[in-house]
């Protein structure tokens, strides 16, 4: 059986763009964030959740990978998946694309930490087991 | 007669916090911005739109008043009026609330422009008919 | 006898930029942040400094007016002055000028606050005769 | 002989943080861009250049990994060296670093484009023996 994904509409707004008339590549990751913040609330776990709990997800390591432009007034369409998921760590993949055609990929790893000294924390059992 | 209104929800999230732990003063222009484009796409004036014609509105003096902060996952509304309209520009009443509270509240002067030359131009008829 | 100025240069960068070209505007309040924490950094004030006092500077206030486009490569140069110093409140008149030319102005109303409860908070003697 | 290394450094303003209290992750590669602008400034490719030839770099894949946290008032230092150069494209290994401590680290590929049509196109001779 395949993981469930996640979908996330977006509109691009003069503040995402930049002055070669395209979405500013760095932008990407925000709606990346977006999403995943999303995604998580939909599970039941919002980021205000993961505060209350002392813990949160930090990024690790992105790869990304732009494939064509998008420009103001576009609407976006974000999926993401689960890659894997470890004892401390989440690994996921996120497409955007335009109309079904990729704009940009991206791999994300997350780490799941204490908030109090930044140390690796075991995902909740609840929250795997929602993901699995 | 008193002069439509346009509304507009978006959510706060960590792009637009800062390490106050709350929004980014900065990003309630940007959440304006937001609510404009899409009040002119419901008028049937999208930013293509302004642009296939050679024109746009230029942000041209902004008061902003900063009542309450907003934090991650809040849900804000945008609440747009216009307050005066005259040949070549246009000024903008704009709230943001939550949970009808207001939070910020702004007064945006937008001039019309020639994006050639950057000089005022007249606004069109039909949208002038549009707003009044 | 004036008040003295601060000033601060900084360069325009694609992140600055947007689709018309040129500057976005809600960017200018950004460097206008930069230059009032190095002004305030200057005067021996970091906001590690306020921070650690459980004090900050919070925006009340913002009127700004933008005269001229400013474009990518370009270096900017901000002048800060203080307008008016209250008991729990800044007031500063704030310039952008590229090659001597105003490019946006502003004004913008500082509120000091204690950082728990966001109630104004007296600023400190040490602090309002450095600014005198 | 080795490639020569570019160095540039940047302050983290209000605007670089999140209600994390540290750096937004997306940020970093707004601070590795601005190197890369220097960086090819002052091998005597300015952007201003580039558009002038109607070309440009475009990023098109990024992996970043983030090391430390960074925060409010930290000074970074960005290392750009060169890891590869093709007929059309450029690689960077680009590195974040406080105190000689590395925060983040990311290799970037650009493609070199004609913008009129994106495709891509020559880096020209002088630029190729400046890097070599």
């Amino acid at each position: 059986m395949s993981r469930p994904e996640h979908h996330f509409d977006l509109r691009i707004y003069w503040e995402d763009t930049d002055a070669g008339g395209v979405v500013f590549f760095v932008n990407y990751l925000k709606f990346f964030e977006r999403a995943r913040t999303e995604w998580l609330r939909e599970l039941g776990f919002s980021q205000e959740h993961w505060r209350a709990m002392g813990t949160a997800f930090v990024v690790s390591n992105v790869q990304i990978r732009y494939l064509q432009p998008a420009k103001l007034d576009d609407r976006l369409h974000i999926t993401t998946r689960v890659k894997h998921s470890g004892n401390a760590s989440l690994t996921l993949n996120q497409l955007a694309t335009r109309d079904s055609v990729v704009v940009c990929e991206s791999e994300v790893r997350l780490g799941f930490v204490d908030t109090q000294n930044l140390r690796p924390c075991r995902l909740p059992a609840d929250f795997l087991s929602q993901i699995a």
